[in-house]
């Protein structure tokens, strides 16, 4: 058996729902669902011996480029849960990685991420081709939601706008905004009041630009066309650097 | 052996500190802490037989009145560590429950809380007589920490002020401003810079009033005397209803 065929081509965790950590409607809040991603994905890095202790022996580090999710539901208070990963690509600039959510003994949920490296110094994008045994690893499990497509701006004549000012727990540990404080954004551009009458079906992100202490950014959210329940937001800086953009794309739910 | 002798006095729950989870500092955020000791407070009760679906059978709910905290340090990336908690004290208006933090083998942080019981449909404090076998659970181990004392308001002639407007991932399952959100305010009122030179020695944060979606308030902050890394947060509303107080007591660390 050679090294690669030792890796794991899929890992699967497990999480438990408190009822301390959901949202008002007591399922699992988007931030968190997110969160967990990039825990399973950093979890899987490190078994495969790509983590971060290894790029960063060429200077690099891997960060998330684009996320997007379809879910029927989210896990709801009490309720298991367990993400699964795999690699669905792979070649020396990026990185496809998939995930299945499920609970209660059923997929409730697919989420696809890209992910870049980037050198630490110089912020800029990274050749991957030090580590090319991924190839070894890339699964053939299947991800039946469609990839992220261009998100394009929204209408700035129907837009509401909040601002922002990016604080102390908004940083992680390289000194840049977090991504679960980017998904809080866009879950905050819409009402309580609307999360009681729909959930998210799908919600794409894709980060543009990073962000650091002290940044003042504005958020600014439109409907994508016609659907009175898909939306499109840009959180973007003074200056008009976009720091990421969001699909966010809601389906009713019964009154409970 | 009756039904009360056997109630374990005590629940230790373990955790594992991961790399996105945490600060900007590369260890768990305070939010992230309060987060946990409130989950492994729920587990207890319910072990317990006195949580939430116990006690909603006389209309009543648990809320977290004060919490007072005091570390040698938080737990950094890549260290488990476990919380044990016990019933100090109990009668018919509040429980008294305490914390041990625990990393690598040693004990670095004490919590204490005070939780009262209000009726979940007035939102008035409510009689905990119905739950009195508590009292058979009062274990007589040590927490070293002093109890929260009174929290004077900041003075307003030196304090700095944030606004902040709640939104829809600020509410939690009972439609009010999350516990953490407040913990995440008062540490936001201090620059980053300073959580490069200091870290949280004591922190006593007092709950007052709840807080709906949308509510506008105002953060303000002044130091809390002489010493240059102890301060008084206060989140209030613009009619002057005070939701929280906080004071926030730091140590200067070695440059790392």
């Amino acid at each position: 058996m050679t090294e690669a065929e030792k890796l794991p081509k899929e890992l699967t965790v497990r999480f438990r729902m408190t009822a301390a950590g959901a949202s008002a409607q007591g399922t699992l809040p988007l931030a968190t669902f997110v969160a967990d991603v990039i825990q399973v994905a950093t979890d899987h890095a490190n078994a495969l011996g790509v983590g971060y202790s290894r790029l960063i022996e060429d200077g690099n580090s891997w960060v998330l480029s684009r996320l997007t999710l379809e879910l029927d539901r989210l896990p709801r208070i009490h309720e298991d849960y367990s993400l699964t990963t795999w690699i669905e690509g792979f070649n020396r600039h990026f990185s496809e990685r998939n995930f299945e959510l499920r609970a209660s003994g059923v997929t409730i949920g697919y989420v696809r991420t890209v992910w870049v490296a980037i050198n630490v110094a110089t912020r800029r994008p990274a050749d991957l081709s030090g580590i090319s045994h991924l190839q070894d690893t890339i699964s053939d499990r299947h991800c039946p939601i469609e990839p992220q497509r261009r998100i394009p701006a929204p209408s700035a004549d129907v837009a509401d706008v909040y601002g922002v000012t990016f604080r102390s727990s908004d940083i992680d540990f390289n000194r840049h905004v977090t991504t679960t404080r980017y998904v809080e954004l866009a879950v905050d551009a819409l009402p309580l009041d609307l999360y009681d009458r729909a959930a998210t079906r799908r919600f794409d992100i894709a980060f543009r630009h990073e962000a650091l202490w002290g940044a003042e950014a504005k958020v600014v959210t439109a409907p994508a066309g016609d659907d009175p329940l898909d939306y499109i937001t840009s959180v973007e800086l003074a200056d008009g650097t976009q720091l990421c953009s969001v699909r966010h794309t809601l389906r009713a739910v019964a009154e409970s």
